[in-house]
């Protein structure tokens, strides 16, 4: 989405403090931000595995330049939009990690007649005599991994059923398209509880993939790519042996449902929404800020954690946490900041048109409702650049 | 948000059927909307108020067009975007229905020197004192409505705290602004269960504003707008003696929600999303589609309702709703489909690449997601239009 806002200054123009920002806005803080992408690409070399950053969280080509290994990638994304965009911007290795639809498969031969080498994602035969006849029509041969179910959370073949496995891999071959391996989302990682929850989740995530390899291997069928890949298993595991590249998204920003199953630190959260006090009803200890569901999105993930954030958890304007004050509710365009229930917090006293900063519950779910991020850096109040991002499909 | 997808034909390039969709994308029926339209601008006529229109919802010009009494308004807005936007297609006459901020009366003046009759709501003297300061300083006396608490919900000077509202109203005229009137709004009404609650809702709103009304006419400032403003309560008020207008938004399109609390019924709601099935989980009853969290939004309005839609009901590409089909739960780029729990619904045998539609909980979050509206008109499978649909702030 290229957000061309008609009340806006013109296109170069860049608020030089959190002051001059119209609210609500969102703000990334580069250095917490650098700092989550740095501890990542550390882990992966450790485990010795390539990164494959998933751009779904970002959606943006300046934030992407900085988690990629390379310009060129290797990248995920979660919509073929996103494949576009990346392309666009010179990224040519791109997973498109939800499975294809036959619908879709035009769209993917253009971006390799671009060549873009796009991988798709698949678990069923339908799917890959579909993905050959398209290879076959368009002289293209379509590279495929065969998705994994590790954990009962959404798509993907049993691990263990070899025979699915192998007639999905043959049916790509024999018909022109080709296999290029397996890969797997620990998505139920997200509910774990405990630290040792999250180190099993990751070995549960690397051997649903490496035995899946193994049983495609044994019928002689190579898989090139060996692919694993949540936020949270990607901190916690311990041992990638057999896997060859993990993938993570909102590890870049990171979040309060992160924060509540222990993947990172709430101080490691770069993103946040800039809101302005627009009033008071002070005998219920509410604040009403400009920051309602559509600046914060309806997401409601810490609901279910230890520490529920309503929606969001309410900093002052240098990015200090102010403890135990949440938005409580949340309309269109209003935010009530209140005590988090059970809390005794004082309200701080805040005039009509002071600002606040709100970390999110979800920074991907956050970050779709605007069109760019400001950037900042640590508790200074200038901003220092504007970075783009895009939504849509 | 003026979506320039790069990977879209050209911009005049209009899909001609359902199938030739780029899936995930949203849908709107005019048939429903219309009627929708029709019924509440009924309603307002029999009730002897003038409608103003919430375009928070639609955010689109065609449909304020629609649901304007005429091509100038009035209307009402939920953020200064909107307020541009709308003032850029002909509206000359609009209510900002949230709290103002001090920093934003340069752009309300900006607006209003442009010819546009924009009236902004307060409820604090504190912010009187800003909008008369800035109404002497721009040398543009600024309108502005006291908003009243009807409910408790959010915002607003209790209606019968008359020596706060005689001080605002006071400090406005007395500083150089203009005192145009009270407004409200029966958020509270969303949760009512019950036709009697929320006939209920809709007098006492309307007697939150008639009563605070009279205290200030009493002291001889004379209320021009007298508004009152909820889906709930504009389709249940009896009576609106005393009131001058009414607002309301989501009536447009209405959702799972309305339907839930009995405002409109299943077959009203006018907006769904297309979506196309790429996997099965067929021993968990699971229909994968593409049509996430990102393309229903994160609202689980229904989940506190009588029968909890997930994030949303599942229909066939002519629009049929399949009963008891929901979707269960929903990744960012994935929605399983499967019965509502407690349900013996069978599954429909739906090939990959098969097309839904799904009604939304929530049209406001929902059509956030999306920069344009495929037009479709009952069951016809034909896509007569495109309408835009901005976002942002």
């Amino acid at each position: 989405m290229s957000l061309a806002m008609s009340n806006q200054p013109g296109a170069d123009y860049c608020p030089m403090t959190l002051e001059d920002l119209r609210t609500p806005c969102l703000l990334l803080d580069s250095r917490k931000m650098d700092r989550n992408l740095e501890r990542l690409k550390g882990r992966a070399a450790a485990l010795n595995v390539s990164l494959r950053p998933h751009l779904k969280t970002a959606k943006s080509v300046p934030v992407a330049r900085r988690a990629m290994e390379t310009p060129k990638g290797p990248a995920t994304v979660s919509t073929l939009l996103e494949a576009n965009r990346f392309a666009d911007a010179g990224v040519t290795d791109i997973l498109y990690a939800v499975g294809i639809a036959p619908g879709k498969l035009d769209e993917v031969i253009a971006l390799r007649t671009r060549n873009i080498d796009l991988t798709i994602i698949l678990d069923s035969e339908e799917q890959a005599v579909a993905v050959a006849e398209a290879s076959r029509r368009s002289g293209q041969p379509l590279p495929a991994l065969i998705e994994i179910d590790c954990d009962g959370h959404r798509s993907g073949v049993k691990p263990n059923d070899s025979e699915k496995l192998l007639r999905i891999a043959t049916t790509l071959i024999a018909g022109g398209a080709i296999f290029r391996g397996v890969m797997t989302h620990a998505g139920e990682s997200y509910g774990a509880r405990t630290q040792e929850r999250l180190v099993e989740a990751a070995e549960a995530e690397r051997l649903a993939v490496v035995d899946a390899a193994s049983h495609l291997q044994a019928a002689g069928m190579p898989c090139t790519i060996i692919s694993v890949g949540s936020t949270p298993t990607a901190h916690f595991a311990r041992d990638l042996t057999g896997v060859t590249e993990m993938r993570a998204g909102v590890y870049m920003f990171f979040d309060l449902v992160m924060a509540g199953i222990g993947v990172c630190s709430k101080d490691d959260i770069a993103l946040s929404v800039l809101t302005t006090v627009i009033g008071h009803q002070r005998e219920k200890r509410w604040i009403i800020v400009d920051a309602g569901w559509m600046a914060m999105s309806r997401d409601r993930g810490t609901a279910k954690q230890a520490i529920d954030y309503g929606y969001g958890l309410v900093c002052d304007l240098s990015g200090q946490i102010v403890p135990d004050l949440i938005v409580l509710d949340a309309n269109q365009e209003h935010g009530i900041i209140a005590p988090r229930p059970g809390s005794n917090a004082s309200i701080p006293d805040l005039k009509i048109g002071e600002r606040l900063r709100i970390l999110p519950n979800h920074a991907c779910a956050t970050g779709a409702q605007y069109d760019r991020y400001h950037v900042v850096n640590g508790n200074s109040e200038a901003v220092e650049t504007i970075f783009p991002r895009f939504g849509g499909w």
